[in-house]
């Protein structure tokens, strides 16, 4: 497990007793009354490390709320509430603009009010928090998931991180395909929509921020199960089908991050309220695998090929502190 | 007025129609139903100006709880959950089990959950958000103020000033005199108990994060009206006694920021019953001046010496993009 997560969990994790649901999913719980919970969720984005240092600000505006509004969707929750801390090197009207255009167009777009927040001058950074509404037990969580639950996730995966490995000189893509591989890791659609929908109809969700084996994997160990997935089921687009021969590109698929699609159990009885609940939202979904009991307590997730035998381990998430 | 207010004020101020107050206080508020609101505030800390590069962590982590629950003291609110973003050159086990014992002591004092928030790599940069709790109407802002009011503010002012002063050595003090400036500076008390209190009292609040003058200032600005501070009647530490004649030591006590005071204002017939919160809240209060109208619609915050007569203008808080 990365060493970032043992970090937060060793030392940030302590009992909460006016809590819900604390540290360790998508999205804080906390009762709010009247059978109404508010679900807050807090991420932070640093130069450098989650977005190239040459970003757009308009793009990074919208991708700094998107992060924020896809634990929203993983959480069943309607947004409601922001706050933002920015800290930038200089105060820079024409940056701060822009920045400010693409944050405050995603917000109106979801009906979220910024409230609040605290600029600085500092190396750049930003911290945006999340304040959304979810109705008592329709809350999705990481530890809901069962054995003999499909496995599912919404759009295509692997885009945003092709792009990565293509600005890294891992993969070499051509101007037009880099383009449209920057377009998902600039202005990732938060998937509110499909969350609402599935509502009562999915029985765990994570949204994929870190690749899908880590956040499937963040499931698997939140509901003590483990996961089989078909790796020919997994839904790529046209842009990744060109390349899925690659390494890189295998990579970006399994392990890549900043897709922000969801990804979600829901009982083999619900496939209909699945398919459902994504045309009702206008979002695509991919039964892509099985939830089953823990072989002897491992939380593993595998990866099988067309003949059903298991790839060898792929590299799992980001680790900040790797 | 500083450029890090004008940012923030012309690019993320906007309409918050689900908002009961927005953009501009200490903290946000919005409603929980059942006559209950949510005051919601966030504050980001920069190594390198908000603190220096070698604190202590475990005082750090006091005061990035501190600076927050300060605001929700300001606010008359409970606080109740917090979240927290922070970035670190690395994965320092040492560094962030001292930054967890002193936030988790604050929190636990205060009965405060962390529920939530992110961990990653980057220049040192600490985002905490914090939620609380207030009756509807009971709440304190910074545009309740009335000329005629009375001004007043909790504990003694300048101390953590004067540290930063000695520290970047405009002003020399003693070593056990450097200590005892560093410890305000370094574990400030949040003034909960007061806030508390002051429900009912008070007619406007805010916390004395930027200087006197500049937060003064903000309740004149936001209320209207203006105000007349007696240099005289400013409540000061043995420790910045001793240094009053100097000019760094001045301009610590009317400019300096860190004090994390409550500056409140109630109307004259209330004096006793101010007196009354105070003492329930084990807190010092001191009445150092009175609110006015605006002449000429100016929103100035004057300071009077011993003969009645104006001082000239102080430097007025600390602009961080300055």
């Amino acid at each position: 497990m990365p060493a970032e997560f043992d970090l937060i969990r060793s030392y940030f994790t302590h009992a909460a007793p006016r809590t819900v649901l604390g540290v360790g999913d998508d999205a804080a719980l906390i009762d709010a009354g009247k059978g109404r919970l508010l679900a807050v969720a807090a991420d932070m984005l640093v130069a450098g490390r989650h977005f190239f240092r040459d970003a757009d600000p308009e793009s990074l505006g919208h991708k700094a709320l998107a992060v924020n509004l896809s634990d929203m969707a993983a959480m069943a929750a309607t947004p409601r509430w922001a706050t933002m801390g920015i800290a930038m090197p200089r105060a820079d009207a024409r940056w701060v603009a822009g920045f400010s255009r693409g944050f405050m167009a995603l917000a109106r777009k979801h009906g979220v009010d910024l409230i609040g927040g605290d600029t600085t001058r500092g190396p750049l950074n930003i911290c945006v928090q999340i304040i959304g509404e979810v109705p008592a037990r329709q809350a999705l969580r990481r530890d809901g998931a069962k054995a003999g639950d499909d496995i599912w996730v919404s759009g295509t995966l692997g885009d945003a991180a092709l792009a990565v490995a293509a600005r890294t000189k891992r993969i070499r893509l051509k101007p037009a395909e880099l383009k449209q591989a920057q377009q998902r890791l600039d202005r990732p659609q938060p998937r509110i929509a499909l969350g609402l929908a599935l509502r009562g109809v999915a029985r765990s969700a994570i949204d994929v921020s870190d690749g899908l084996l880590a956040d499937l994997g963040h499931i698997c160990e939140r509901s003590k199960v483990a996961a089989v997935v078909a790796l020919e089921r997994l839904p790529l687009s046209p842009l990744l089908r060109r390349y899925r021969s690659v390494p890189a590109a295998q990579a970006a698929l399994l392990g890549g991050g900043d897709d922000y699609e969801l990804c979600f159990t829901a009982a083999p009885v619900k496939r209909a309220a699945v398919e459902h609940a994504a045309a009702k939202a206008r979002t695509r979904v991919t039964r892509i695998g099985r939830v089953i009991r823990a072989p002897a307590g491992v939380c593993s997730v595998v990866v099988v090929d067309g003949d059903g035998l298991p790839l060898a381990p792929v590299r799992r998430g980001f680790d900040h502190f790797g």
